[in-house]
């Protein structure tokens, strides 16, 4: 198909489909003549994982590189999850204390040895700054959050497919990224719930 | 104490102090002299509230709302619950397809009407955005992601202190926002720690 065509059943503009292009996060097309390029499904699959990604908020530096592990999956499963992992963490900062990171590692049953640095550094930036704002989470409400998390993740890891390793490779690449978005929503809409039921309103 | 001063206080820069005085997010001082104004310890307080907001990823005109909040508090803690939610969601779009979201509402005890259309919007977005990429959330994760936002919304809503309104307040509007990326990267620690287990990974 023709651009206009990869547009109009993705929904993505043609200029959109031209900057992706350029960015290298699409792959070329077949060049048909000087000026045209024709465009198969797996442009129509990838430009909505692309698509995807970017409405999640994830950069386009991210994105190229969650789309490279879906193109070169590496050796194992393990080792692919720290690569959808790394390539949405920012690098990790020199100097940074992961002492009370390292205790939440434990709590949710863990290693320290058995996570990525990026991992580490993204959960000491995380507590480091509601420490700064002098903000407490009340002990039951982070043992509600450990809790949460290690159930999460279990049934996450529970899930991947066992059928292919192409499956494996985009179950836990998109996976990792996409539902972040939802979890969060899922979250404040139950907040809201418990308020209302706590608060008596409607 | 002078404007270099709140600087070393806080480790903000005196230009980005300046940045967020300009912005309003942070009341002026009390002016001494044409050229000087004076800072207490309520702008050291509110500086690091700022600071911590930006670090979440909060926008700066999403900042200016909680702020707002923090000063001038809606009449119930439910409605409270909704400015803070609302200073951090995007305006709902026109025609946004809110079916799928009101049957997670639903499946977590709750009424649409209990929630702001901000949030039922961010959840609808939310899953447009998986189902756009052709993924899809397994039912045994979707049933872990329900069961755990409504656990986390519990402890949350009954750790709202009930000493003072300045602490409710407090507690409302920087714990919807600070423990996000806690949660996000709980969450990726403890896939890995899954996935090592499950893997037989060191």
């Amino acid at each position: 198909m023709r651009i206009s065509e990869l547009s109009t059943a993705t929904g993505v503009p043609v200029p959109t489909i031209k900057y992706y292009l350029r960015e290298k996060l699409l792959a070329e097309g077949t060049r048909t003549s000087a000026t045209q390029a024709s465009y198969d499904d797996g442009h129509v699959q990838r430009l909505r994982v692309i698509r995807a990604l970017i409405e999640s908020g994830v950069s386009i530096a991210e994105a190229r590189k969650v789309i490279a592990a879906l193109d070169a999956p590496p050796p194992s499963l393990y080792d692919l999850l720290g690569v959808a992992h790394a390539a949405v963490a920012p690098e990790p900062e020199a100097g940074l204390d992961t002492t009370s990171a390292e205790a939440l590692v434990e709590r949710l049953g863990g290693r320290p040895e058995q996570c990525e640095p990026t991992q580490l550094a993204g959960l000491a930036r995380a507590l480091r700054t509601i420490e700064g704002a002098g903000f407490e989470v009340p002990a039951e409400v982070l043992e509600a959050y450990l809790d949460a998390a290690r159930r999460i993740a279990d049934a996450e890891i529970a899930g991947i497919p066992g059928d292919s390793l192409e499956s494996a490779v985009r179950y836990v690449v998109l996976g990792t990224v996409l539902p972040e978005p939802l979890l969060l929503a899922l979250r404040r809409v139950a907040q809201q719930i418990a308020s209302a039921e706590r608060y008596g309103v409607r």
